[in-house]
């Protein structure tokens, strides 16, 4: 048991929020005693509905969140034909970039034929979000969060209304303070270590520079944070607990396919790097043959956001399939968004016992800390 | 007072190493209950042996320790005639884009007429190496760290027949081993967001890591430490100990320029880069106009070491020059080596009262994390 703003305002037994994209992972760090939340931004509202239901299912009552991606403006393309809008102000060069670089590799054709990923649809097209909300706000869930960017008013307004906790992410004081005028409860400092879309500035620095943004609202340190120790540190830097993101692809619950998480099991904290090559904005990924052929000299620059994701979205689902199969070519483009903690990966462990792993080590080094003064 | 492995090693009052270039600095850090290191690279054996003694004369028998650069390989040039040998390796592009550069930004001529920096020049020359220990070996030192990779047997040798501790920093895992088999006794894991020459892993991640090498040695967290806060962390982290570098430019004791110091005062944690634009290897610094000029495509990529100091060195010198006269072009191209932790910087203060301020901050820090178990 520890205690912190965080843990009083949600009544949980550690301050450790689990934010992964597998309904078992959040189930079990809420049954550890954390806060598990589901990354929701790939449903649609009757898979939504079904996940959340069965995390309910799973925690007996206690808390558990969900986090959305509510686009604060529309994708700049045709609203009437959005998909095919975007898809035509892709250049030819990049597609013949991609194409080009798949034959290289001798990725096999997709099994099925090409299609665009429903969850790509889903991102684009802000006409489903209220439905998306009615279903999170149908379930008893503690706390939103926003994906992406400042939560815009539709989300903020529904939240507080049902008494649900808003929580959003910042990598700058700047970004801090425009969340809160937008009424955010909980802020999120993440740092650059940290898995997926990220900013430049280490959490080392960027925890307590939002902590004295925040004011009296509490703020979790997100980006390096895996063990005990890190927690401490995070706690140490003056956060009211931690958003812990890539320590979950080590577990067995987590549904990132087996072929990446070898690959994180044999990574050091070296093998990372921030780029634009997967999302069209700086995201830290698994280093890989992919992101070595889009740095070549004479490489086409990855697109901007959403127009990067359309163009790859096929290429990837043929790269997971065939790297699933041990496809060496596949193998070695293989990636996916984790954070620098992915040296520490020695073994899948259950998501539950990384949750008591890390509250349990971090207890032990809050005390061995009374030893030194 | 606050008791680690380090302050045992060392008699002092708290874990804290402060390096850098000035003596003033170095003194007012062990005056202060901490370890001052001088930074000194940049001198001739008598130049040394004055700086030695006034901090002796300061510090009234605390202990102080020296960085030098002992190169473990000569540079790749002609050893009879070194100097004008690497300058032959300079392309007449880079040498156009320099001249081009400075006059666009309207530099004024030198005053002195063009001279190759001493430093440079001792640097590039192993030959000095041996007078230079003589001068450290003769006064009492308490710690030697080598600036650049890994301690040569020449330094380690000394020191342990002198009985005078070996530190070294590392920036990955792998670093810490080669370390260890060459007979450091201290290690200091440097992130990221560290000043000055760094790696890509972050002190949340590089300290623990480092820690879990090191065995028995004791491990110093470098990288984003400038408060009580940041020190507790890396004592959570597992650290015994924290090496600073980057807070002493807020110090008034601090020799680096006032139009650097202004610009520091003003920047943010986003401010910074990690460029190869100033030395040849990927140093993180101030993001200035002269960042965004080699940065600009068309661009010449810039030289490794040490031609690119060379190619650049007396272009900086009227830059600093300038700069320090309010010369708008030369001001807004003006930076210098720091770390993320220059968004934290509002005014300069003693070196000593910063490093109270850092350690009692740390201590009372340290007693609040009391409360959460």
């Amino acid at each position: 048991m520890m205690r912190t703003a965080l843990t009083d305002l949600l009544g949980i037994d550690a301050p450790l929020v689990g934010f992964n994209r597998s309904p078992g992972v959040v189930a079990e760090v809420s049954r550890a005693g954390g806060l598990g939340v589901l990354a929701a931004t790939a449903y649609t509202p009757e898979e939504l509905d079904a996940q959340l239901t069965w995390i309910e299912e799973q925690v007996g009552g206690r808390p558990y969140g969900v986090d959305l991606l509510v686009p604060g403006k529309t994708a700049p393309g045709d609203p009437a034909d959005l998909v095919a809008s975007l898809r035509a102000q892709i250049p030819d060069e990049h597609v013949r970039f991609v194409d080009e670089l798949l034959a290289r590799y001798d990725i096999p054709a997709p099994a099925r034929p090409r299609h665009e990923s429903p969850e790509l649809i889903a991102n684009l097209d802000p006409s489903g979000v209220p439905a998306l909300l009615d279903v999170v706000f149908a379930h008893p869930v503690a706390l939103v969060a926003n994906a992406l960017g400042t939560p815009p008013p539709t989300l903020v307004d529904r939240a507080k209304a049902a008494g649900v906790l808003v929580a959003s992410l910042v990598g700058k004081p700047e970004h801090a303070r425009r969340q809160l005028e937008a009424g955010v409860d909980v802020l999120v400092a993440q740092g650059t270590e940290a898995g997926g879309h990220t900013g430049t500035v280490a959490t080392m620095i960027l925890t307590p520079e939002i902590v004295d943004a925040a004011g009296d609202v509490p703020v979790l340190a997100a980006g390096g944070i895996a063990s005990g120790r890190q927690m401490a540190a995070a706690l140490a830097l003056g956060a009211s607990g931690v958003w812990c993101g890539s320590v979950w692809l080590s577990s067995h619950e987590d549904i990132t396919p087996d072929a990446v998480k070898r690959k994180f099991l044999t990574a050091t904290s070296s093998d990372t790097l921030r780029s634009p090559a997967r999302t069209g904005k700086p995201a830290r990924q698994l280093r890989s043959a992919w992101h070595d052929e889009w740095e070549r000299p004479g490489s086409p620059s990855p697109l901007p956001m959403p127009l990067q994701p359309m163009l790859i979205s096929d290429a990837w689902s043929r790269i997971d399939e065939a790297a699933g199969n041990g496809h060496p070519g596949a193998t070695a483009l293989e990636s996916f968004f984790i954070g620098q903690v992915v040296g520490g990966f020695a073994e899948l462990a259950p998501a539950g016992e990384i949750t008591r792993r890390i509250v349990d080590d971090c207890v032990a080094r809050l005390q061995e800390l009374r030893t030194l003064t």
